[in-house]
Order: C-alpha cells, then structure tokens, then sequence
C-alpha cells in the first residue's frame, strides 16, 4: 500500500489542493469563503504548501490594491494525482459495493 | 463543508477501517499481512477504534490456541459511510476531472 502523502493528507491542504486543482488559481478570500477556518489558520498551511513546492504564490496588483493568487505548482499537481491515486485504492472497494 | 472525521482520517485507520467495512471481519494477523506497520503501532490504532466504539474485538478460541477478531460496529459503520461521503464532496470534481 502506498502512503498518503501527509503534506495533502491534513483536512484543510487537502481542500486548498482540491480548490486549486479544479479552478486553477484561487485568492485568499476565495478560500476563506470555501473554507471554515481562520486567517491565521490558513496561512499556515498555504506557507505549508508553499515550502514544500506544491503551491506557488503571485503578487500583482489590481490598480493600487494588492493582490495575491495561488496556484499548483507542476510538482504539487504530480503529488495531488498521486494522492488521489493512493486514497482511490484505498477506498474503491468501499465505493464499488456502496450500492449493495 | 463538512468535517473529516479525524479518528477515520489518520492513514492506518482508514485503512483498517476500510478492510473492515469490505470483508466484514479481520483477524490481527491479517490486518499486519495488509498493512505496512508494527503491532505496536497496529494495536494503538485499533484500540482507539476500540475506545471509540467505532470497531469491537471479540475473543474465540480455536482448540487451544486465542484467537481475536475484528468487526466494525453500526456506529463505525455509519460514520465510515459519512467519512467516504464528505472526502467524495472534497475529491468527486478531481476524479470527473481527471479524464481530461
């Protein structure tokens, strides 16, 4: 059996891994709005992502206001597709005789 | 959003979990040929289970020798079912996606 990547495994990377996965790119009031958790909290585990190579971070700004969007990195999408790979295995079985 | 149930979600006691709500029973030593871990390890996880009366054990004899099984119970049942629907809501889009 594989391991679970415990950089994605923690409940709230792995919805910030999910989020960008799907929309490719989210602000950090994006995520608050998604996720039930506090300023303090999710900046944390963004700066997680971050050093670890998943995530990567862009500062622009939108006429004078700043602005900061995040987005996978290559390797954080690798390590994303492996980690669903890996719970998939884990927990097809399950999904497959939920309908009996 | 709803929570990950955090005694379902640590790695080894998902999988002990999900080995449980497929072939309904298992023995000590067939958890340890399934799963890469000590029977330290193993046994802690599996009395947290205990304790949380997610799982029971039950104690047979088999001529002369103990044997100890493993079920899960209705209620680890129920919240293994709600574990597989809340982790579905936070993956389903990156399984339809990943056709792509």
């Amino acid at each position: 059996m594989k391991r679970l990547d415990p950089l994605i495994h923690e409940p709230l990377r792995l919805q910030i891994m999910s989020i960008l996965y799907i929309d490719e790119m989210s602000t950090f009031n994006n995520f608050k709005t998604q996720l039930d958790t506090t300023d303090g909290n999710l900046s944390q585990h963004l700066r997680k992502l971050e050093d670890a190579g998943y995530i990567r971070v862009k500062k622009t700004f939108e006429g004078r206001k700043p602005k900061t969007y995040y987005y996978l990195t290559k390797k954080g999408r690798e390590k994303y597709l492996e980690y669903i790979k890996t719970i998939e295995e884990i927990l097809k079985i399950a999904r497959s005789e939920r309908g009996k």
